[in-house]
């Protein structure tokens, strides 16, 4: 049986999706709390078991980005029956507090997360104004000088359709084509002194959606003078703006 | 000189507004930042200073409750010039980090944040779902139960107009006269598993908005089964809801 899990993370204290030996990650954190649902059970029907298949995610996030709709699949052991309410008050019962079960579900066999196909959102969030703020600090990314909106609003576009981002990815990036497709591509102020870039996808480079959050707020200061255009066609890496901090970057929603 | 500051903070570490020995409050670390930065400026010209003038906020906030845009107001000393530039960045520089200036500057010597006429918002922010969410943890009230969302957000209409709120105060409230103004009292959905209900206000009585909110909530469960006019008319604490927990609640902005 193959399930569909939704997850909510808080990114500040994971060292990423991915689980590494000696990291705190949210797979590592996910894969030990199914552990010790999948003990108890197994325990009831005097079985002894120890849950090793592969958890795959839509994508892993990096290191610091929160999700608010991760997504990830895998193979529900068949002497187990599946009860989504049983699982999610379990798992939220032994996770720990910055990692939480949205929903599961049972999926065709052949669904996989990682592969089906499927539209990512991406929201990344920004401050703009000169004093600190006390509330947003652990999700907005702070931006203390002065920009050109307009400016930074416009080049946001430029980053929809079908290119080669090979200048938005990072230097450790082993994609083997950094051709992607963005299905839309906005940055909306939603009050006085705050903006939400929106990215949907199909998929991403590692880093992507930061550098090219780093390069809007780079135009809009005008430390970066070419339009997005301009870098997607030349492809230049050092072209391109900052990588915006992880901690300003939502992964909101997976659609398969 | 009379300035008026607006202030941002998050409630979490505070015990409320108003200075206490031995607690940390909101006005405390105003006033010792605040100190800091006077005797700095008194050294330069050769004088000893101590600030004890009175600070008057536009009402005090309890312990965990947040701020986007309290206003307080206090004399600036005379022989000081005020730049507010200088006085945001040195303050900021010196507060703590759950406390932050947004703007300072002179008002009329008659100006007083607390007495002068004004218009309150306050937002009490609402999660409601079966899972916890590591997100929102620490500035929704998670509701994990269902509520009749209609009902609620019908009720919360019959708050408006000049009413007398006997029935929507603290025990310990020492108010003389329990007739209060509300210009507005709105909850809105506003995305599929948030709510905000936002009041405004010339004045409120010690933990008001929050029995407001922990009452429509209680309606929508049907645990509190009067209606907020019947409970107005009525004016017994007892009917009215929960006193909803202080961390969902926002001071957003004060009007004068």
């Amino acid at each position: 049986m193959k399930i569909k899990f939704t997850l909510e993370y808080n990114g500040k204290n994971f060292s990423g999706f991915q689980a590494q030996p000696g990291f705190r990650t949210v797979e590592g954190e996910f894969r030990s709390a199914l552990n010790i649902f999948f003990a108890s059970e197994f325990k009831k029907k005097g079985l002894d078991y120890k849950f090793e298949e592969t958890i795959s995610p839509s994508g892993r996030t990096d290191a610091g980005v929160h999700a608010k709709g991760q997504v990830l699949s895998l193979i529900w052991p068949d002497v187990l029956s599946f009860d989504p309410h049983r699982v999610i008050f379990a798992f939220n019962g032994i996770a720990p507090a910055d990692l939480s079960v949205l929903g599961a579900e049972i999926v065709p066999d052949t669904f996989d997360a990682r592969f089906s196909p499927h539209q990512k959102c991406y929201k990344y969030y920004l401050k703009l104004r000169r004093a600190r703020s006390p509330l947003d600090l652990a999700r907005y990314w702070h931006i203390y000088y002065p920009i050109d909106l307009s400016k930074a609003i416009a080049a946001a576009k430029e980053f929809k359709g079908t290119h080669d981002f090979k200048a938005f990815r990072a230097a450790d990036c082993q994609a083997k084509t950094t051709v992607r497709t963005i299905i839309d591509s906005q940055l909306v102020r939603i009050s006085e002194d705050e903006l939400v870039y929106t990215v949907i996808g199909k998929g991403f480079l590692k880093n992507m959606v930061r550098i090219m959050a780093g390069t809007l707020v780079e135009i809009g200061r005008g430390s970066v003078t070419h339009s997005p255009s301009f870098l997607l066609k030349e492809g230049r890496r050092e072209l391109a703006g900052e990588t915006a901090p992880a901690y300003g970057l939502c992964l909101e929603w997976v659609k398969y």
